[in-house]
This record gives structure tokens, sequence and C-alpha cells, in this order.
């Protein structure tokens, strides 16, 4: 029989200064691949944090999951950690990871998908993360 | 040898009150369940609805579909029906139907699919459906 | 000496269903006026409120108002009143009044300014309404 | 072991015009397929261009691509070409090719893919151009 | 007695060609003004056009003027004139205008002016005209 | 003879680090002012700046500036000295400055008004700064 599966997506904003630095690398190096995100005092960015939930419409609510239980969720795993927060000092589940966005995309897949697995209707299916109007980056879990 | 295939998407707002309430679950399973939304006297949306369709541009004219048809379909299946109307009492093809924003996700899928299946040129790819800058639900039709 | 007088606009959403009639005017005067607007059983919107205030940064702070201060006053004056209500039914503060975007930006005026007044370091200088992209409205009070 | 997969999305803005119109075609029958598309002395748009590669981001950086790096390419390949431009007359690569956002979305694909494969560390995952906010398309390369 | 004043705005996107050329110029000089916006074959742009009238909304309707009936005018004095045209050659009422963002703001001024003044509620306040994300002007009719 | 006068805006983004903090106040009168702002690390920023000139377009080439004039000036100015920095450490014109969004308004229109009234054409009449989606000010001089 044919399922109807769904994906349901909320957005939110957050605050933080950021500086794209590997140690590990010299300095000239660090230059050299990061340009000005490796300004040794940082940026930072107003980022838009979009997150996908996949699932099958209960049938006796219609829903996937109810939109304020996610954005509940998302606010208390990510956006209270890094909201208004310098990423490369403030935030532990961010130690040793160099902020950038791809990373971060990585960062928040895995700080969230346990808590929506959990929930047991649905299931992560996107990370997506807009560090300006330009640019942004998704992540959709591992792959094999 | 490769096919060039190509989605079109046409996007529209339209303006609708609704209600989620299921009647046959108590007041208070349906208060528990739809918080603020199950609000006896309704709330609204202005809704954005993107349309995806997909194919091969035809070799003579360099189109999937003609925007203009693609929007007066949609105009007649759906903007038509549903805007600056109530979900829950004015619309025949959502009579029984809780207007979650993925139930009209998907039955806006429904009410579209035959119209484009007939134009033999494309199929429909995907539904989203906007109902705030913060929320959105995507269909992708049928799955097994 | 020359002033420095800042603008501040604090930007929020909220959901209501509404329908555009006047009791006092006959039926058909009313779908002649309102048109779609007028449909019995009401249409909706998510309207998006700008909220501007003006004064003068103060020297020890910079700021003119603590934009979480604003975004408090607006969600208690505002926000807690209209979002996901009937704008006819539900709001004690619009009884009596044709929930049109012009004079529901007149009345959110009416609401806000006695309690920007109250913290006397800055006045309300606009309220903007959209009730879609398309459409939108400017109030900037009383005027002689 | 699983590998972590992302997309990284670049979006640009150009200003060209252009008329829809098949030479191969009678008048009659171009005015039937393109309507207004088709004035003899053309129509334009502000275009908005979205990039999006895919890759691993980089040990050692964190990065698929460097955004400013993706943004020269897309600059040097496609901008330097279309933007103010007329897209009939005086682009080589479109010589040929009808305008239309469909074969506009193909012809950057096949623009920018050598390019990107070039780099050895991420290639082309889809081509999204949007003519106005209410139509776009999107490519994702040839399929089988 | 205080008045109670509103502005009304409307949002409208619409596609046309055009060249920053002025003949009385030479053509080193025109392409020294202009830059790239001379080029000979033209380039275009999606405009979007805002236009805004003020009026105290009516007592017995609590419009200042109904959107729709707003939006027909601009369509039948703007729209339809310069929608998917070429500025410099199609439009009777701009021969002899170069079709600068500021001129053309003017231009759409003094053809809705004459319209919205013979409504006799409203007046025209402002155009707005967008031709692109980044770019745009205001015009609010003539000063002395 | 009356005027014709017409402002002309260009918006630009720029990335930044910041902290809300005055060293004349307390730690705790800094945090009770500030809130999440006066976080020791500092947060950060996707500013959307819009620079807003006004004029009269000139007869023989209908601009009031040439807007690539106009960007270039505002990179020159502001971009060049605040993008992908720390605007408490990094930036010479802001020092001593307190970098709330009202702060910063100022000192920009401080940093483009004289290069503008250079010009002779046109004159600076509003910075408009954005630091998200939800918040922005506007400056539009010192005023008597």
């Amino acid at each position: 029989m044919p399922r109807t599966t769904v994906e349901v997506t909320c957005r939110e904003e957050f605050s933080a200064a950021l500086r794209l630095h590997n140690p590990e690398l010299s300095e000239q190096e660090n230059r050299r691949r990061y340009g000005i995100c490796n300004n040794p005092n940082g940026h930072g960015h107003t980022f838009t944090l979009e997150v996908t939930v996949r699932g099958e419409p209960a049938p006796e609510d219609g829903m996937v999951v109810d939109f304020l239980q996610l954005e509940s969720l998302i606010r208390e795993e990510v956006l209270s950690e890094v909201d208004h927060k310098n990423l490369n000092r403030d935030v532990s589940f961010l130690t040793g990871t160099i902020p950038t966005t791809e990373n971060l995309a990585v960062a928040f897949w895995e700080r969230l998908e346990p808590r929506l697995k959990a929930l047991e209707k649905c299931q992560l299916f996107r990370i997506r993360l807009f560090e300006s109007t330009k640019n942004f980056v998704d992540y959709h879990g591992p792959t094999r």
C-alpha cells in the first residue's frame, strides 16, 4: 500500500561570533585557506537554520510533528547553546570543531538526530544553514 | 542516451481561515494536540504554495511547461477553491480533512496530479506549502 | 545642538482569521465593497507586524530601546491577543472594529502608544502591517 | 564507513534581455507557444542563479569548497558572459539556444560542470534559476 | 479634531528589456556614464513596483482604497504597458525618456497620479521601484 | 518650478563579530542592560546595510547617482573596514563606540556623509541597518 510521507520544516535564526582557524596548520596556511574568515579577532553571522523532519501524518491528527514541539526541540538542543555565543569558545559540543558552515550543519544534525529518533513518529531529514542571503549548506546525514 | 530532466516551479499565495479540530477526539484531546490552533473560532494564514513539475524541455520550444499554463491550472484547481475561504467549511474537496499543512499539501497533490498527467509532457514532482515564513511542508506524492 | 534621533523597528508574525463585514450595511452592499473578503465563513492571514519607535540612543548604552524589551511589549499588548485568533470574535479591543488592515494598524497603535510613552525614552513612530507579500499599510498616528 | 556529504550553495543575481523565439517555427506558432515572451523587441529579467556543489568537507579545513572560490568561478564562467547582456545576441555559448529558463539552467550546468570537476574536491549538484519571485527551474544534470 | 491618515501599498512585478543610452551624447560619453547598462543590445530586469496611496479609512468600510481596485489600476495604467516589453521601443508614454530606474519611477507617478486623484478618496504618496534585490528608488512627487 | 527629487538606495551585506559592553559600567550593570548581547566572548551578525541618497536626476543622463559608483563608495568607506571584522577591536573609526545597531548606523552616516556631499549631485538621506530579519534601525542624520 502506498505511504504518505511528508517533510516538515521549521526555520529559526541565531547570531554568533566565529573564527575559521585550524591550530594544527601554520598561520600562513590558515590565511591562505580561510582568507578574511581567519581574521584573528573573528567575524560573525546571523545564521538561518532550517530543520526538516520526515514522517507520515498520523491519521488521527494529520500531523508529522507539531511545529511548536519541533521548535522547542531546536531551541533546547541548538539555539540555547549557540545563539549570542562565540562558536569557537562558548559551545561545549563544538569543542575541537572548526566552525565552517559545513561543520556546523553536521554538528547540529548529530545533536538533533537522537532526540527526533526518540519521538518515534518522524526522523531528521535535512539540516539547511544559511550564513548570509548568498551562501548556505545542506546536510542529509551520513551516507554510505 | 542521457536525458535532460528539469523541474519547473510556480509560486502563488492564498489566504484562508481554518481550525485544527478532529470531531472524533474529545475537546480536551483536541486542545492537547493542537494547542492554539484549536481555537474554536479559528485562525488563518496567508499560505504560499509552490507547485513543481518535472519533465524534459521540448526540443522545439525549450519548455517543460509554459509558466502561464501552469499558473492557470493552479488557479483553476486550487486557488479558486481555497483563496479567501474557510478551509473547514467552504471547500468541497477538503470535506472530512483536518486542514493541517501536511494534509493540505497531500490534498493539493491529489487535485493537481491527474490534470498534469493529462498534459503528457510533465508530471507533478512536489507540493511545497508555507503557512508562515517559519514553517512549511513538502510532499512528493505517494511512496512505496 | 543637533540631536541624534534614530528609529528602531521590530518585526513579528501572527496568524488570524477574519471577515470583512459591516453589519450596518446590507448583504449586497457588503459584497460590493468587500468582494471575496466578505466570505461568510471568513478567510485569514499570516500578518507581519512592524513596530517602529523613535528616540535618542542613551549615551551610556547606545540604545533607543532594548530590542527584547520592545518585542516583549509587542507580545504582551498585541500578539497575545490576536495570534491564532478570530479577529471578529475573540479580541476584546477590536469589538465593533471592521478588521481591515487599515483599521488593525490604527488599533495596534492605540494599544501600543501609551505603553511606549510610559517608557519615557522613546515614542511610537510607525505601525506597518503586511497581510501578504503584496499588500501592506502604514500608520504614523493621528495627524492634524 | 559512513561518509559526510554536504551540499554548498552560492546565490548570485544577473540582469539580461531576452526574447523567446524559434526561427524554425512560424510567427503565428511562436506567438502561440511563447505569448508575451515572444515580443519582437524582447523583455528581460533580473535572474537569481543558485549553484550547488556536493562533496565531503576536507578534514583539515572543514570545507567542501571555499565560498569565495565558488563565487569567482561562477563570475568567470557565467556572470561575466550574461550579466547586462542580450541573451539572444551577445552570448557565444548560447548561440542557437532559445533562452527559456529551462535551457539557460542546462547551458549554465554544461559551462560550470567541467570547471568544478577539475577542482577534484566537489562536483556540481544543482543549478537553480529564478526569473522572478514566482517562477524558477532546477536542473541536476543529465539522467539515464 | 485629529485625522487618521493611513498609507496603503500594493506590490507588483514586471519584466522588461532596456538600454541606457542618450542619443544626444557621444558613444564614448554614453559608455562612460552608463557602463555595462549601455550594452548596445540591451539588458533587462524583473522590476518590483510598489505603489503607495494615502488617505483616511472611510468610516463605513474601514478602507482607504480596495487593494483589488488599486491593483487593477496599476495593471491598467502601468503593467499592461511595460510588462514583457522593451522600454526603449515599445512604450508610448516613455518615448524620449532614458529608462533609468529614477526616470521610470517619475513616469509611473505621472501616469498613476491623475487616475488616483479622480478616485477622490486617496492620493498617490510614493512610487518605489526595485530593479534588483540590491537597488531601488523612491519618488514622492514634485516638490517645491 | 517644481523639482523632481528622487531617493536612490543601495543594499549590501557584511558579517562582523561584536560585544555590547560599556567599560564605564559595572559587570552587573552591563549584564542588566545588554543581556545575552553582553556575552564576554561576543556574538555576531550578518548585517544588511541600506544607504539612501537623495537628489534630482540629471537631465542629460536621468540618474541621481550611478548605482555602481554608490556601491564603490560604500565598499570603500564602510564594508572594507567592517566586513569580516570584530567591531570592538578591529575598526579604527569605531574606537570608543559601543557597537549597538543604533550607534553603527550613526557612525556609518558620519563616514559616508562627507564623501557624498563632495559628489555635489546628491546628499545622504538615510542609513538603514538590519541585524536580523526581525530587527533594524534607521538614521536620517542630525536633527535640530
